[in-house]
């Protein structure tokens, strides 16, 4: 049997790290967790006990594809830069694209051990077929605007497909926005969802101007809305951005079905606002954390979305209590997997998935980190540099700087083609 | 003649990156810069086309020896954070420890591209030593509270034995901050600093609660008080944090000589505030950036640094426009040497110091980078894992992982003692 072997484990159900060995069945699931040196098997790693093991990074919101759109342009207002720019590039995107901008995402995920994402846009086979070949963990849907029954099928057939397959596919339905999917169509999908037990993916108030529609247009609170649409009923329900969630009715959301996805960098880099995470943690509510598209971003690391999420709730409420480097390991974490519907994913613990990342702990920025201070070093010190393997459902995708599922120089070759292809 | 070769250059003064080699002459500056691979010389990097050649970046603001203490405590009120464990540890650091720790900061930085930074603390010969020995460049001095002659006496015996050292160390003085230094104290500095041709760097309103001093006990305006201890006459001035400076008050400090260092993670962790950097830039004001000391960032990585401002002043004006990437390269280059004092740092000119940071875009987060966009990508994509080289003065000290002035896995074991003594 697979031997993870003598690394500092931590996952957000600890207070200290402890070091051991993680045994791993022929299922992909951790059968056990020993004493350090002492299982035996074919160990597949080794920590040499300057590594820490935490659960595998989920990067709960993304549209991995847009990596093809990275830094098209920057710096613009939101409207100028999505109607001028993303907004014709998208219109000449192929599958053939969409496929190689999964690819060059999941290259860099796997080596800053992101293990699952959850990921909205078109051509979606594509994007499931490259997280089957890779290796990964996704729920993944099919980006439905206005009333068009052609994308709802899409959708479905998606679900059809690949939902549930080798036990690392989850599909669910992808109404984009309420600003996009009219209110009839979003009581319809909500249904669907329901009667197929679907999860649903949602961009829920990313700009305050949404906010002012539901108040001086629709003339309802946007809890409300969700409940009468029966968006909250659904078996899953990912609500991405939740910026401008009213603090006052996060209670009527916090359900244990609802996973609201934190996304600080492309919130900064918009200018979208800042998202009420301080009171979604105290309410208890699920929180999860995302990277957004690279080209809103403009990276998938979720490394620097931890870091940034501990920090800028910190600086904007002036007080350096806020958002600790534990809850946000969680939101990163174990959170984002069980809003996704991943029921056995994001902890180290026997009978859950063997999904890890092995990072490296040895270098000069660890110098201090122990047991009890794990946590804080990984958010405030670590980066996806010191990530020395990545493995999901038991299986090594990377090992210091190789990849076992994917030959990168190719994907990075046909890529930049690509690239070429949609902006001439 | 030494030559980086084959390397696509930019820094703030071009529009777009250009490819060329770099020659270096004898004393370590730029002697040319030449269409690439037409340079004869002694090939020190071949950047084969895929790497960006950028100024090394400078970290105008830090306490390098407080890498041993990083992660001693997180997440306390600031007051707390300080009397309860940073001065408590502080108490018991001795010269070995000074060094050990500016050694494992130099590590850091030198793998990140950082090839200059501004430092106080005390026992600061370990610091100039270190440096010399390591190769970077530094402005450096004694950390001065109170009305204190040892101390002042001490900063004065670094200048006299340090001060322009190999061309590569400055000596400032270091009049700790407006709330540690009696007012006497700072004019008697200031007055000291322009005799001996000096710079000054100083902890300047870096919390709401100086500000609230100037106004209800000292009753006068902050730059006033600069102005009338003389402060603003002195031949270079760094004011690092400078978060509660009134912005209606910038026109006073906009002076050749007086450089405002932003300290953004610092500022976010701690919890201070935001620094007005848009109204800074828009009046011209020179503007740097810096890390702070690890304890309360916890890394010395300026490309995190870099990314944060300018991400946080878009997400606080809600304005996607503002502090561009250019902006921020500019402060974490030229910018910060030029404030030090090092006149003919911070660009790639002829006849200015070779002090570069070699950037590896070949793989899949640069996918669409090209001449156009390159500080872009650097500032919003990149990372300091892509660091391949960093060159000071013409000499590589650091290239592909490996650090040709210094022994890492020597000085993180020493450390690893280190933080064990003043801890335990």
């Amino acid at each position: 049997m697979p031997v993870v072997r003598d690394v500092l484990i931590w996952d957000c159900e600890r207070r200290n790290a402890e070091s051991g060995d993680i045994v791993i069945d022929e299922d992909g699931r951790i059968s056990a967790v020993l004493p350090s040196r002492s299982a035996k098997g074919d160990v597949i790693f080794d920590g040499g006990g300057e590594t820490a093991a935490i659960p595998g990074l989920v990067n709960s919101h993304t549209h991995v594809s847009m990596t093809l759109l990275r830094g098209l342009a920057e710096e613009l207002p939101l409207m100028e830069w999505l109607e001028t720019k993303i907004f014709p590039a998208e219109d000449r995107l192929l599958p053939r694209h969409i496929r190689s901008g999964a690819e060059l995402a999941m290259l860099e995920m796997i080596s800053g051990g992101t293990t699952c994402f959850a990921d909205m846009y078109y051509f979606m086979r594509e994007v499931a077929s490259a997280a089957l070949t890779f290796g990964m963990r996704a729920a993944l849907c099919r980006g439905l605007t206005g009333d068009d029954a052609r994308k709802l099928n899409e959708n479905l057939a998606l679900a059809e497909e690949f939902n549930g397959r080798d036990g690392r596919i989850i599909v669910q339905l992808g109404p984009h926005a309420p600003y996009t999917v009219p209110r009839e169509s979003l009581a319809r999908i909500a249904g669907i969802a329901r009667d197929k037990n679907l999860g649903v993916h949602f961009h829920w108030l990313e700009t305050e101007g949404e906010l002012e529609t539901f108040r001086n247009e629709y003339k309802i609170s946007p809890s409300a809305y969700l409940e009468q649409t029966g968006m909250l009923d659904v078996p899953k329900l990912l609500l991405a951005h939740s910026v401008w969630h009213p603090s006052d009715e996060l209670g009527r959301v916090n359900r244990a079905n609802v996973t609201l996805v934190h996304n600080p960098k492309s919130n900064l880099k918009l200018g979208s606002g800042y998202a009420p995470v301080r009171e979604m943690l105290g309410l208890g509510v699920n929180v999860a954390l995302g990277t957004d598209g690279a080209a809103s971003n403009n990276r998938l690391d979720m490394w620097d979305e931890m870091r940034t999420a501990a920090l800028m709730h910190k600086g904007y409420h002036r007080d350096p209590t806020l958002v600790s480097a534990r809850d946000v390991l969680r939101m990163a974490t174990v959170a984002g997997a069980s809003g996704m519907g991943f029921s056995d994913a994001g902890l180290i613990k026997t009978g859950w998935q063997a999904d890890l990342a092995l990072v490296d702990i040895s270098g000069p920025r660890y110098v201090g980190c122990d047991a009890a201070n794990l946590p804080e070093f990984l958010v405030y010190s670590g980066t996806s540099r010191d990530v020395r393997a990545t493995v999901v459902a038991g299986k090594l995708l990377y090992k210091d700087g190789r990849y076992m599922t994917a030959d990168p120089e190719e994907i990075t070759a046909k890529a930049k083609e690509h690239r070429r292809d949609i902006t001439k």
